[in-house]
């Protein structure tokens, strides 16, 4: 997915297998000065490598139709919450994370350092209409559910019914505002993570990857020994 | 523990049972204009109040003996991942939470706010030595796990073993080193979440959620039903 490459000669000899990847992967080489690369990046301490890269997301119709974990953010504007929940969805398994709605760009900058490299790794899908990602995951076969501070099913009650085995696609909502009802009624079922202490929730990130972990946890338990 | 409360005109109004209930545990009130506020609050929109808390941090020789779980940061320094650290540790029915070593104040203003007020729910904890607070930790009677994103035991076979029931003391390095070699070697496991996807790992504070909810998780499945 490089087109062109901006290298420090610090960074050449110092990621020379990386870069020699690069090149030969067809994508141009340019080496530039410490200076140079700095007002490329817009990090403070940048690692001397800048790439160029093609735009990744696709079409939630290429996603496959046989596919057992998906995440859904729905109106997730901040970007390192965005991004870790697409780290978390890479690293439990998921195939597809979808940012729907008025969700932060998938390419914003602290999004994709947030997603440490899994924005490469997941079929990346940006769609307007949220709830027609989820008449669309339905028809697919995928089990909807809504994570929801207040909901009604309790997530270790699914688990323990054998209702997280299911090939699933869940919904996050804002930090702030949660899911909008009107998506989270059209669910298979509101799910919320039990609150054992004092806490009133969970922040996005959190919630995201307990959900995500005890659907990937049922899926490995479903799954027949090796 | 508040001691003095800066309020502007508006939120003296919308808060005003809040306003009441801190009045009326004998803490000082202040009126301030909207100009005074927001020199004292450090958030660019500050919701109108400003609290002087004392400090709220107890000895780690405090904390009761028996309890069930309990989270250790260890070198910690990003404020934003101690304070959801905190915030997950609360929710997920810690009784305490310990910053060892070097780890951030847990007094710095980006962790509390993002510990959504769970900062007062757990028995906080200061300790320099990491190792002592370890070894404090096992004399009570706790279960060590120290979360090694490359630590030889799986957290779903230690859930499937029944390992997690025991009460159990979580140790989570920086996101940058991990655990100190050392330290991590001294518990009583070295546990990794298990990656289904090709993320390399997760971060930290989506780790520690998945560490800590599959201990509450065993905690409750130990239970009596009620």
């Amino acid at each position: 997915v490089v087109l062109e490459l901006f290298a420090t000669p610090a960074a050449l000899t110092r990621y020379a297998p990386l870069v020699r990847a690069v090149r030969d992967s067809g994508a141009r080489l340019s080496p530039v000065t410490d200076e140079a690369l700095g007002t490329l990046a817009d990090t403070v301490n940048p690692q001397g490598l800048v790439a160029v890269c093609r735009h990744v997301d696709v079409d939630l119709d290429t996603v496959p139709a046989h596919v057992r974990l998906v995440a859904v953010l729905v109106e997730v504007r901040d970007p390192g919450n965005a991004g870790t929940v697409l780290r978390t969805a890479d690293a439990a398994g998921a195939t597809a994370v979808v940012f729907a709605g008025a969700s932060v760009d998938p390419y914003n900058p602290k999004c994709v350092r947030a997603s440490a490299g899994s924005l490469f790794h997941v079929a990346l899908v940006r769609a307007g209409d949220a709830a027609a990602v989820l008449a669309r995951l339905r028809a697919a076969g995928l089990r909807v559910l809504a994570a929801d501070a207040h909901g009604s099913a309790d997530l270790d009650d699914l688990a323990d019914a054998g209702a997280l085995a299911a090939p699933t696609a869940w919904l996050f909502g804002s930090e702030a505002h949660g899911l909008p009802d009107v998506l989270a009624e059209a669910a298979d079922a509101r799910v919320r993570v039990p609150i054992h202490g004092r806490a009133e929730s969970l922040n996005l990130a959190a919630a995201a990857a307990v959900c995500l972990y005890a659907s990937a946890r049922a899926h490995r338990l479903k799954e027949p020994p090796a």
